[in-house]
């Protein structure tokens, strides 16, 4: 798969008492990475959510292992990939790495969603356009594993 | 003024690596108490959304003054009233007690907010109904001061 | 294992422009859980790592399953408690339910930790202290399955 | 005053529903940008604290007027600056910019702060270093306002 990866420095504000990143905080890393990997579509989150109809990519589950803390003032990478498409969801799979060694590894598994055609407020899954998917997997026509 | 009183615990996840309240999260306390100020009016804050059309309640200036550090697990008092009345607008004045001593104390100047007759997503401001200052200002009738 | 109840109210800044809760802000709302879990032992989080020369219980694993949305204004219930002892960790299972249906569940694993004892500003894995897991297990006398 | 300019892009999880920045996050990015600003000194951060034995620069004031909201997806502008030096203490200025118009400004007063001498856990303003001062001002050589 495509990998994003971005380069960030911890902010003072992300981290605790114990002088290390509140937890909590990865896991908006995580969210904003998801938005940069999808960029690599050509479109914006916005312009993502006007082409295709959805209200968004909610995420149905998340999981993360700590292996390191990070500290203020640290620069980190953060790569992110698809690792697994369904036919209407899709994990991302998150690094992150602090001088070449991973500190963090996480994923999202999230729903292409649109509104619900019946119930209005609520969202339905909808299957993930071709072309995104094959937008974010590598020039090296590895094929991708289908999860549901 | 009707003074709305709130007692919190200072979190962890509050707390920056010099063990104190990272001071934007003051803010968003703020923002919270003002909502909870508002439902002495009888409504939460959707159902005010609601009955009134407005689409909320922004900030337009923000100001607040940092005296004493606050730490993991303070347990801390905020009051918070409407300092001044305008037409449109009104001053949220909020005090942050922790043992019985002044922590710090900040405003949130709010526009009452509807949408904008003609311009999509853009907002107006509204005057404020009678009834919501009324039901904010004490008992004993002292007059509230005008602003705009 | 006790069960630890908290009722909240889900906050504005808490939310997204989707209307819903940003997921992690759930896993802020975890972190303080465990927190208010632990003071059941009788200890505050400043007394217990005082008494126990502990440097706080590190996440070393997180995961939560979101199965329905909560929006601003909403009440929910965090439901808390040790899922499973182990001898220097613990996985601590977090439920949050809204009108008593479960909105998502997850659960941190942490270690027990105090400073490392030749490592400078590192930590190291500590015995959980047998009567923390005790005043922390249901009155029933129910076994604590043992994890590593 | 040397200005520092950085571009953002608004992230989704610093918004909230009603679809604008959720302001207390624009009190974050202010932090941040002082962090950065100090930087051209050619410190960073952790390096200035251990360089001058200071414990950080406490916010002791701030302030800000909301101009124009900011949305997902928005690329904005923050540029900082020194506006006034103090002897112990210093403001700085920030103006948050959308395609070239104000979008919001504030400003933080901040103290150079050390370890007290005498009570632990406590702080003492310190002179802020002749050559911190200097770096922050501009080459033309306009004279710094003092404060107090």
């Amino acid at each position: 798969m495509l990998i994003n990866r971005r380069t960030l420095r911890i902010e003072w504000g992300q981290c605790d008492p114990a002088g290390i990143v509140f937890y909590p905080q990865y896991l908006i890393i995580f969210d904003t990475s998801t938005g940069c990997l999808f960029e690599r579509t050509g479109l914006s989150p916005s312009a993502m959510r006007k082409k295709y109809g959805i209200v968004g990519m909610p995420v149905v589950e998340v999981g993360a292992r700590f292996v390191q803390p990070c500290r203020f003032d640290d620069a980190v990478i953060v790569e992110s990939e698809v690792g697994e498409w369904g036919r209407s969801s899709f994990t991302v799979r998150h690094r992150v790495l602090r001088e070449a060694e991973l500190a963090l590894d996480g994923f999202e598994k999230r729903v292409w969603a649109g509104p619900h055609p019946e119930r209005e407020g609520a969202i339905k899954a909808r299957a993930v356009p071709a072309e995104i998917s094959a937008s974010l997997s590598d020039a090296t026509g590895r094929t991708t594993v289908m999860l549901d």
